[in-house]
């Protein structure tokens, strides 16, 4: 079935997408993994390439195109190259959306250029080693102090979290205000007490940065409260479902990715002098996959376009991340199994495949909170 | 998420076909159910409103609105009326096709008036006891005769075989000539030699008449070729993507309605001084329900834009023949284990629903043969 | 892989009750169906065979052999027979554990005879139509007055209840005690303001009697106090395990049934000139369901040893319960499958089994129920 | 539920290996994870623990008892110690099958001594690159000239590759005969022309040494044939079930240890002010686990007596591998998901369970291949 979301303007953006792909990631992405981190070239050949600051006004130097399509574009080529260790996506998926909704014009002018050239790498802060699902249960906090807040805490399972040079950071202001005294607050790259623990070893994205994030006493400016105090949480539920398509946007392209490779396999490989793809159970297995990567891809292609019209329900962002992320891992997991035991040896695409596969059910919210939040709109 | 699919006159068209079920078949269902069969006049009631010939042109008696959203909309009324009596879907979303795209001018305006005004009721036949899956394998034999054809065999399983005034029978013209000797016949009530089993006794579609058709020396008209001799199988081939997709409308409907009927049941009904809804359990399994409902209802909405355009692969109609049919399933199953003891009595609308839904993974092309269908289109 | 479980006298008794169903049941079956009863003259013929009260002492009438191998024997060979009307197993491997380990001498005396001849039927009746599930839920109350009890409330679903003489009604002596006010009280036949409902209309087990009972001021000796006032609710914990287990035994038996009639269908059956069976979708299903039935099968027969020792735990019964069952409900639907359109008919025993099996996870507690309580043993 | 599997004797050696895996494996596990390999003094030290030639007859240095219980305590303890790294299972529980039953007088003292010591480590070859599933498809030849067999070919995926002293090669010894043509070869350290091929990079079990060899006109003696010339296939089918059920004992031991931790986990973790244990989801997803691994322990268990008795068949065993393996699978999935984001950190052990966990379904002969053998033997 033909693809009805895209215009000529992003077939084009595709093109730089892939072309950027094809010559500044795939050709380095092995070292990458046994580094654990991208280099910071790479953001700002990202940034000379358009593709972090496509959504930003001309204004601050980006690309004037705040359409969820071609956020798409950039987060489909990235995963079609198998390209897990760039964080492109918290950048330009997630923390652009906070900035550009809830920074000030001062703000805008101060951090969106940067944000644009990939001088500057973002990153955003929920998680606490105490609390990742249940957000009003952080215990950071940022108490007013004059023209600063103090921020104490701990944040974990930061994505970006080495790299990043501005981190949107959730903290209580009032810390007895429950989810009403929630704030987010920016922390810069060299503010006093604000430190990083090591960076994280992981089942997948390996050659992603991941870590914690500590805060001794840190003071940040008032004029770095992102939005008005006591509404970051209400901030969050109102980014979350971009965030949580974002991530379906990548694993129904994960599908697709999955099963050519694996199909491109099954007709080469041979058994009992046959392809292993002329098994019935593996051509139903296939077909069974197809069919399923197919329905999601027309599901996250819609969920997209009510997204663009300011549509998309948090229920139904909801359903988009558990169920494409669920038939990622299904995927994953029948695919490899087709490789035999190739399947298990790391140097074959599909076993990275399966190992940057286990995170998407969990990250954004996992699949029970997905469950929680829709059963939820259905009233009970 | 809102649908996109209908217009003004659809809409219209769903109030005419929902008032018909309430007036017409809600308050006689369980007495057909009885009987096993639906009255005549039920027919001809559904051809004065309209229900029966829409996508007929005007010149027969038709609608002349031949646009598979109003069959989408008929299908839809009648399922969520849980009146899975009335063959209407055979003779109008099936058996129309057939006429209008291969049927001569005479043979048009002999049979569509009748066809339109429901006093002539249509069947297809082309399962036989010993080849359903295998529709090459299939033994019943039409040797020219001068003008005539004689038919002899014996079909099974057919939808509205009781009731039938007229059937397209699909027979081996050149027994020898493979898939290219087969042919559609049209057998009319009254011929010589048709004669009609009993009225299977069926696990579901209590109302609806099954039956086998038994042909011993019938003399068909040669003037009652569908289209030409020795292409039946190419124009089964053609139209059996209407038919799954017409399958799959009914699935995605049936899901919905099984999914409100048990939602409203869940916050009523309670247990441990709670409504059963609220254990997260019951919470987890709607949610999960609901959200493959969704998106259902997304991919088979997007597979009647691509059958209206021309565009509805055959691997795309089994997608959503297979995949639809073994969700309802499942949500039939679900939803009657959240009705506890009471999901097991007929008179509890869910356990009719659950009775019902167990053909849909079988007739049409079972799952397995969707596979199958799917697989090969991916060169496998 | 062979069973270990039984000795030569169990083998015996096999013999007997083989006969016994390929005489007295099988031919008859069908009409009961239709009567959605058995006939009295079918209990006491069981009784002249000694499938009634083999486990009773034999002064009582029975033949002294509690051990639940025997019972084993009978519930496997009805279940293979396909007999699912005859309620013996409610009455030989429910109720008679509740007279046996609870009644008083005086009470075995008036009642164990009769029990053993199939003179008299029996029956338990927990279940009211707002608590199934939460059985501490009950509101039928029995307020002693004298030396009588009078006992007011509603039952449903009752098996054996039309037939049933002798009914153990679970009932509130004491309402305000929670639990612990709950007690056993038979009822018999005769009694004034005990009344029956309708036979209820089932989606399957059709010749088996389930219905409603209704106590109106019943005036219920205090000699027909089962055990202690106040001790209903242990009594039920204590004897649910063994309920609990005869399903699973009911299920692991129906497996093997189904997959053997599968199994000969599919060998014999053709599509595209091969038997079924040899297409490889055919064989890995039936390969996987033989697997989960052999498992079955082992971990069964290992709860039988368990329950004769002693050592039967609620959980481990849980577990056989809702594993059992829920395979059960799997291999019927796959089995029926594989039937193609044969498997909707009635006629074909894959349908009755199908309608048969759903009921399975459902009484004696809910899937979800069983889960609850094995979660509850893990410590959460 | 108990086990009846063991007595004093297993029990007793149950300490043994317990003490060894403490002491000698787990402190050192993470660092040979690192270096991808266990170093040659874990083995010796092994042989003196009596943990590699307890089946050995006490005249060629073992312990004398060969019985598969002795075999089950040291997979146990070495998978409850997460201790993937060494793969003594090879040797004890797979090759000392074949020298034991195989080689002759001759090459049993030459060879035994050394195997029970832990100085010679052997490996058993049979996939090649081009053949894994398919057996019969080998490629490897062995030629006779003269005295010896002149073996060209290559073989992968060989546990133990790097380590093996001793390896059992597959070869063709008359290609032309199928598998009539194939035997088993000795091939020792340091005869010329065996190479091996670089310690291969797998997404688990990081401290097994897994690797390819290469045969270059490798002139092995005729001594060193095992059994006779051409009945290479027969033993190999011979010594699969055992495997295979070598497999299955891991599993059922790894879903155990895997079950024990995340219940551990959920009791401690909190979210919304519970534990996360406590949410009705995750009660029920541990009580299903809990059940499944009940079951398939009790299975297995009988397994073990099965082959003991010298009846465990063909079939039983690959039931056995792929149910329990498919169910490691499915543990180890939802257990990680039970742990939120620590249970994507490689530090967590779940996290590194699920990365051993996903080779079980494939060496050993893959699930599908399972599945083909279990069809077979049921006649289709
Ligand atoms: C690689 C990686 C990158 C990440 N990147 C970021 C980032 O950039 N920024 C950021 O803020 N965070 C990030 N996270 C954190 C991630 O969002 C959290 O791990 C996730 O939300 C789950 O929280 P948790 O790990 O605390 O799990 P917990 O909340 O402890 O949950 C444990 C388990 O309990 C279940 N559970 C919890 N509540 C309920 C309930 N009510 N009912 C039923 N089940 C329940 C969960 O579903 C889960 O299975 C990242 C994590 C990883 C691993
Ligand atoms: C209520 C009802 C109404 C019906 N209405 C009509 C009607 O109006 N007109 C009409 O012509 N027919 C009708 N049918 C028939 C229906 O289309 C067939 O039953 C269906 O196509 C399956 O054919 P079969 O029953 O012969 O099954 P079989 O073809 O015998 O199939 C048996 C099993 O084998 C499997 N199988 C077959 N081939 C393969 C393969 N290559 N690989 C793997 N598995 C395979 C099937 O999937 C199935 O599980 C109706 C049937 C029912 C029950
Ligand atoms: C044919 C038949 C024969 C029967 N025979 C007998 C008999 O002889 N004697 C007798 O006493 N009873 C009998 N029963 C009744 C049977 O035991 C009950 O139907 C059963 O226990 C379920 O109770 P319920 O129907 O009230 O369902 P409910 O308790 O209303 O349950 C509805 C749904 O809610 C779920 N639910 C309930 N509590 C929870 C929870 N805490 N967490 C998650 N989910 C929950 C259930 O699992 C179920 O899915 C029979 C029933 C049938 C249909
Ligand atoms: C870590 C590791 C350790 C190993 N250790 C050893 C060892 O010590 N010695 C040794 O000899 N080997 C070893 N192996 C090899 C292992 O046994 C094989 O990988 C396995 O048997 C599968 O073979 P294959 O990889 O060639 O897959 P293939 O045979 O190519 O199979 C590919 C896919 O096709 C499927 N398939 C194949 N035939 C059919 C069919 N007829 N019908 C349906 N599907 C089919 C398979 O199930 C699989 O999904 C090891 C492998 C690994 C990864």
């Amino acid at each position: 079935m033909e693809r009805h979301l895209f215009e000529a303007d992003h077939d084009a953006f595709r093109e730089t997408a892939r072309a950027f792909c094809d010559k500044e990631i795939v050709p380095h992405h092995e070292s990458w993994e046994e580094a654990g981190i991208v280099p910071r070239e790479l953001w700002t050949a990202a940034g000379d390439a358009g593709l972090l600051g496509f959504m930003i006004p001309q204004e601050y130097g980006g690309g004037g195109a705040r359409d969820f399509r071609f956020n798409t574009v950039v987060i489909e080529e990235i995963t079609k190259a198998r390209a897990s260790g760039p964080g492109f996506s918290i950048h330009a998926d997630l923390v652009s959306g906070y900035l550009l909704d809830y920074a000030t014009e001062e703000q805008k002018q101060r951090w969106l250029p940067k944000f644009c050239s990939g001088e500057t790498i973002t990153a955003i802060a929920m998680t606490e080693p105490g609390a990742g699902s249940d957000l009003q249960g952080i215990q950071t906090t940022a108490i007013r102090d004059g023209d600063h807040y103090v921020l104490n805490g701990q944040k974990t399972f930061i994505s970006n979290g080495i790299l990043a040079d501005l981190v949107i950071v959730v903290a209580k202001t009032d810390p007895a205000a429950g989810y009403q005294g929630i704030s987010l607050l920016v922390v810069e790259r060299g503010m006093d007490g604000f430190e990083r623990g090591r960076n994280l070893d992981k089942i997948g994205l390996k050659a992603q940065d991941t870590s914690e994030l500590f805060f001794d006493d840190v003071r940040v400016p008032a004029a770095n409260l992102l939005g008005e105090e006591g509404k970051g949480f209400i901030y969050l539920m109102e980014k979350l479902p971009q965030e949580r398509l974002t991530i379906a946007v990548v694993a129904a392209a994960a599908c697709e990715g999955m099963l050519e490779t694996t199909l491109r396999y099954v007709k080469e490989r041979t058994a009992f002098g046959r392809p292993i793809g002329s098994f019935q159970n593996s051509r139903f297995v296939l077909a069974e996959l197809a069919t399923e990567t197919q329905i999601a891809r027309v599901f996250v292609d819609r969920c997209i376009e009510e997204l663009n019209a300011g549509k998309l329900t948090v229920s139904d962002a909801a359903m988009a991340k558990w169920w494409t992320t669920e038939l990622q891992k299904k995927v994953a997991d029948r695919c490899l199994q087709l490789f035999g035991g190739y399947g298990f040896m790391t140097e074959y695409p599909i076993a990275k495949a399966y190992l940057d596969t286990r995170i998407q059910t969990i990250y954004g919210g996992t699949t029970e909170i997905m469950k929680e939040i829709i059963g939820r709109t259905m009233g009970i």
